[in-house]
């Protein structure tokens, strides 16, 4: 294993001390319980959106607390949940007396502490509102995950949920536009290589030079097959055209695209992913009217790519278009 | 070899056709001869800003044409010069009557053809001048290189320069400053794996398991020494005071930074380098004022990073600040 560390068991604090000394405008760091908040939080009268999960896959979730997106990420160690302590006080952190909205990747550990947390903080009068997201449509159920895994489509909750608290709505408001972008929402990803865990030192997986793996998880968990590597543009037919039908998309849908990278693969490729993909929206006369292409929820090193697409009406397009100020995503400020 | 691609020798061309596409707002391509060019090029009055390369070190130089950076980028094949051609056609699509800045890696391959294509141009009438960048601290010469190789401080060049052209500076004007930032920045790079030419299909060079590149070139070329791998912190040390020492940056300077990836060097990574280079700079009295942490230059899917750091004065400061709006780099619009 070869990265730009120290210890292993260090390089969740050491990289959270990188990214709050860089982003010291935005952030801060809570140290114990373990959490990045935003630097003016609580924003009184704004619902607070927190969410957090396994490090090693940033930008998420660390990388979008700011303004017009998260109000406060709880890191677990890497590929790790975050504990209820942590969610607690964060919760706690940045509520402004309009109450806070967890969003929720689904797998059992998140799930089962982001709940626990909750019932802690309803204990403690603050009202606390979960959107589970649950976009992966390569498998039913997964290594850690009952039902589908949380993949993209939560870069885009935390996104468009973000707006509506910084424009205003209500707790109940941002939780059902949160849960319309996770019912509206579609992914799966790929792998050309594993990701290595540091304190594992090796790769999760073993996959040979002529395979890859069909509908990765973002944990390096088995996808739905495992096939040979195969010319960009059928990859991302097959993908592209999983993701469509599982919905339905349809003719005439105007969506938002993600085409995000695991880590490890270059921008030259991602663009080009981009290309291939837009061309069997056309085929198929789905309109991507938005879209970002690059590294915004990753597997620490591994190569491939995942594609989320999300229908998407005036109001969450407007969404969408509001300023953003993160150090993972940034326009309009 | 495993990458996103089709057949190698279309992968640039495939993934500009992805880049315009998801940027039809800011960006045109021009086929033939190949350039990128901000879509309302050219801006009369405005001095044009063009650069360009080899491919292969997105979001460098194509991610980079929009507004208030570069008016017009070349991309040449993966790490292969763009030819005069391209370079003229780009320089004549950009010119506002103001006359064009053209910036310049220190590549014996670039340098040749920028001058060709500059001369060409003041032919046709039109004002060229140019900027050589050549911040690499690690070798006096190098593969492709008569002098230190162009590297980081090219992104922080095209920045300044794209900023002090939008506010109406003009070209002597310009091109001193880019010429002041070249003089006032130093990088060096450090590899952990080789990057893999598409074309070539093969690691460009060997290197174990145990051991990495320290003064790296963004191409793969060989560096100062070939050493085992080290704690991040350490290699971090010796990477910012080869930098502080050569310019050399003294105590009370201010800077601006530039954490950048190699491509295949994650996120959760680079904050820690972040961290431990501002820790080098607080000892040395060195101020880091600015920062930009990510993927700005890279080499396909290597692993590995370099560190820039930018003597920065008032009125570099500003000229940073400013909004941008490109692909790669976006801040106040």
């Amino acid at each position: 294993m070869k990265k730009l560390i120290n210890r292993p068991e260090n390089i969740v604090a050491e990289s959270l001390a990188g990214l709050v000394e860089a982003h010291s405008d935005l952030l801060r760091l809570c140290a114990d319980p373990l959490f990045v908040v935003r630097r003016d939080a609580p924003v009184v009268g704004k619902v607070g959106i927190v969410s957090g999960g396994g490090s090693g896959h940033e930008p998420l979730h660390v990388g979008y607390v700011g303004r017009g997106m998260l109000d406060a990420a709880c890191p677990g160690d890497v590929f790790t949940s975050p504990n209820p302590d942590q969610i607690q006080a964060a919760t706690k952190a940045v509520d402004g007396g309009a109450g806070v909205l967890h969003i929720i990747k689904n797998y059992a550990g998140d799930v089962m502490n982001f709940e626990m947390a909750a019932e802690l903080c309803q204990a403690e009068g603050i009202q606390v509102e979960a959107v589970l997201i649950d976009d992966d449509v390569a498998v039913k159920d997964s290594l850690y995950t009952a039902g589908r895994r949380g993949v993209g489509a939560t870069v885009l909750a935390e996104k468009i949920c973000g707006a509506a608290s910084e424009r205003g709505d209500s707790l109940s408001t941002v939780a059902a536009i949160g849960k319309k972008v996770n019912q509206q929402a579609r992914s799966i990803g790929i792998a050309l290589t594993s990701c290595t865990v540091p304190a594992a030192g090796k790769p999760t997986f073993d996959i040979s030079d002529q395979e890859m793996e069909f509908g990765i998880g973002i944990h390096g968990e088995p996808g739905r097959s495992r096939m040979e590597v195969k010319p960009a543009g059928e990859v991302v037919r097959m993908m592209t055209e999983e993701v469509l039908r599982d919905l339905p998309f349809q003719a005439g849908d105007s969506v938002i695209a993600l085409i995000n990278g695991m880590g490890g693969t270059p921008l030259i490729e991602l663009y080009l992913v981009f290309s291939e993909m837009a061309e069997v929206c056309r085929r198929e006369k789905v309109q991507v009217v938005r879209r970002l292409v690059g590294n915004y929820i990753t597997s620490l090193d591994m190569a491939g790519c995942s594609i989320t697409l999300l229908r998407a009406d005036d109001e969450l397009l407007a969404l969408w278009d509001a300023p953003v100020l993160t150090p993972g995503l940034r326009w309009g400020l």
